[in-house]
């Protein structure tokens, strides 16, 4: 049964508000009420309440003088960079990237450890994540209370709700529950979400998002990942596993995938597909070990910038293959915009866009209609501890905000006062 | 920019009661508070307003003696089962299916007419629509003030918003304006849809969505299509083309397909793709001529059930095909069920279920966890009927409840009263 309860209308409105106030960077009241369509009395109630919990703060405008006089200085809304801080890590197959950002996406502090192969057991993670977040406090200068939490992007299988690791290529184990296990040692909130969410997020929070509510957002890396958003928030499906887009089947009995599958579109667009399907080109390459493939994948990419057919054809196979699978989303979704993002993401495009194109255009069905903008965002490590920022804040900050206000007898109070629609009438 | 002005809650506050009362049968004020969790004063103020625009009524509920002695009568609410009625048109490739429906859901007429292929130019379509229209009024004996609209599904590529068929295999031509060109001719709403969304919506509004809010809904018959609902809605996309699965890719190369692309899951799995796998086990048949292959896939099911094993091989394949497609779709979308539908449906389960399960558990990432349970529910005729009755409702008539009550001021009126949010407080 669907809920519409006040303490709900209240928290949209002050996400709404909020969101409103980062778009802009530094807004009037006036002008709030003119862009998120409230009413100007729900736009002071919500700033008064967001100002005394000191999640924003008011800044003078300057005033000019204008033809018709002096003019009254002008009183700007903005977010208080120092009201939250969150910790982010990002696991890759051989490293981590650990960072510490403030509430307007400034990254801090960052700094990327080595995490191989053979130190990867859930207690080793547990143990690297707690020394790095005592790291990033110390170079930072933060203390612990001033963290909202710490925010972990994985690739795999997250569910998001438990934080259990369902299946990830960077264990052997599967249900790896690193949310309860890193709050207990840290005492710190957790949220785990897969790695292509935290893209997402990144986008939504600082980037695409605050111009278009919904994207589909393809990551090609190590492995091929895919973050949903509608309305301006990350789609998860029932279980929280919704986006399993790298194992689409795109051939029956195709390529073999690291996931023990065939066909998967991962198995033609990895980084270590496309170095496997090189072959001789770039020579043996052990494609379990993720720095000699991405060294590899450099190399090839030179090759085929400096006009080698065999290695432009290989790009062109994946591009080709990359757009089948874009089509299949984009003709489920009919998404508005497709972002494609990656760490050598810039580089990759330059090479199998025109293929990528050319097969989205052949296979979306409504390409009559015209194809959704394709848009190239690097993944730099700017994006990605944005992004956890922006997990630890989706998760953490308005409950807290609404904790901090509620009292116990607040559904008594609500079940009394005149209801949002008997006011509307 | 994202609204949330008091129309909008006001019109959410309707929906949501109007639900409740739709699933309850027959309710309490008292029990609609605890079920939605919206303050009783709330539930009596919209109950009201429902009550005065004659979409509900009120019922006593028979008196029981208790041992306490006798209890007072209870006032329940129910709807108001000719507060609307909706024309629904289902085109198939050689016939149209119409009926008239009332606001519970209770078909009160219908009739299937020929729609032969050398019949199928928008004027004519226009003209059937018309007619078909005026006869379901004369059978019902309802006047043509007593109709919210009409409904029609239609295979193939339909932009829901402007009405127009992108593209049909129905039509040689492409950007049919249905609805306007209906409208002009009838002088009654009309809406269009992709005949997935009017099983989807009569699930919503009928069937399955009164206890789950999301599913993804595949019919397969002539042709193979999809319905996503989210959140008691159904998904349409930027553009309203949301939902294309029959057209994604599931192999390079692959089989031909209507569409004029290949490998499209649609080329393994509809009607005429099965027929046309089974070859010579079927005899020959005009894969153009819907009845002559529904006839042949008839015989061929047949022979299935009585044990043939080429016929069994040839629905295994297909039922192989859409498991995978199926797979794909449930990576992405992680819905909590997945129904399949289809006139057909029932014997198509029955000899191809078997190796569709197989295929979604090879093909989802995350089985291990669990598949999403499969149903199957056939695609009668008061399943459609009832979908095109939803997509008339669902359309029309929250604005015109909207529109009988706003005035031009009452934008202004909103600005100046305390607002949902100030109250909740």
């Amino acid at each position: 049964m669907r809920h519409l309860d006040l303490d709900q209308i209240r928290a949209d409105n002050r996400r709404i508000v909020l969101q409103c106030i980062r778009e802009a960077g530094a807004i009037s009241r006036v002008e709030i009420a003119g862009r998120v369509d409230v009413s100007p009395t729900t736009v002071s109630n919500v700033t008064k309440e967001l100002l005394a919990d000191g999640l924003i703060e008011t800044v003078e405008q300057e005033v000019r003088s204008t033809p018709a006089g002096r003019g009254r200085p002008k009183t700007l809304l903005r977010l208080r960079s120092d009201a939250a801080h969150a910790i982010g890590i990002k696991l890759a197959p051989h490293r981590a990237a650990v960072s510490v950002t403030n509430f307007v996406g400034d990254v801090l502090a960052s700094e990327t450890v080595p995490f191989p192969p053979h130190y990867r057991t859930p207690e080793k993670l547990i143990e690297l994540c707690a020394q790095q977040t005592q790291q990033m406090l110390a170079i930072s200068g933060l203390r612990s209370e001033q963290l909202l939490g710490i925010g972990i992007g994985v690739p795999g299988c997250v569910n998001s709700r438990t934080g259990e690791i369902e299946w990830s290529p960077m264990f052997a184990d599967r249900n790896v529950p690193l949310k309860s296990a890193l709050e207990a040692r840290t005492g710190l909130n957790v949220v785990v979400d897969n790695e292509a969410n935290l893209a997402g997020l990144a986008e939504i929070w600082f980037g695409l998002g605050r111009t278009s509510a919904s994207f589909l957002l393809v990551t090609v890396e190590h492995g091929v990942g895919m973050s949903i958003a509608i309305g301006h928030q990350i789609y998860r499906g029932s279980r929280g596993f919704a986006g399993e887009f790298g194992h689409m089947k795109v051939e029956f009995d195709g390529a073999q995938c690291r996931c023990g599958k065939t066909g998967c579109v991962e198995a033609y667009v990895a980084d270590y597909a496309i170095v496997r399907e090189a072959g001789d080109l770039v020579g043996p390459v052990p494609i379990h070990d993720q720095q000699a493939v991405e060294e590899a994948l450099d190399a090839l990419g030179m090759r085929a910038d400096a006009g080698d057919v065999r290695a432009a054809a290989i790009f062109g196979r994946a591009g080709h293959v990359l757009g089948v699978a874009i089509a299949n989303a984009v003709n489920l979704f009919d998404p508005p915009v497709v972002i494609i993002s990656g760490q050598r993401t810039a580089h990759l495009a330059r090479v199998f866009m025109e293929s990528l194109r050319r097969s989205m255009a052949d296979n979306v069905l409504t390409a009559g209609a015209g194809l959704p903008p394709v848009k190239v965002h690097p993944w730099g490590d700017d994006l990605w501890a944005r992004g956890a920022a922006a997990l630890v804040l989706e998760e953490f900050m308005p409950k807290i905000s609404l904790t901090r206000k509620r009292t116990a007898t607040a559904a008594a109070v609500a079940a009394k006062v005149p209801s949002a629609h008997a006011v509307a009438k």
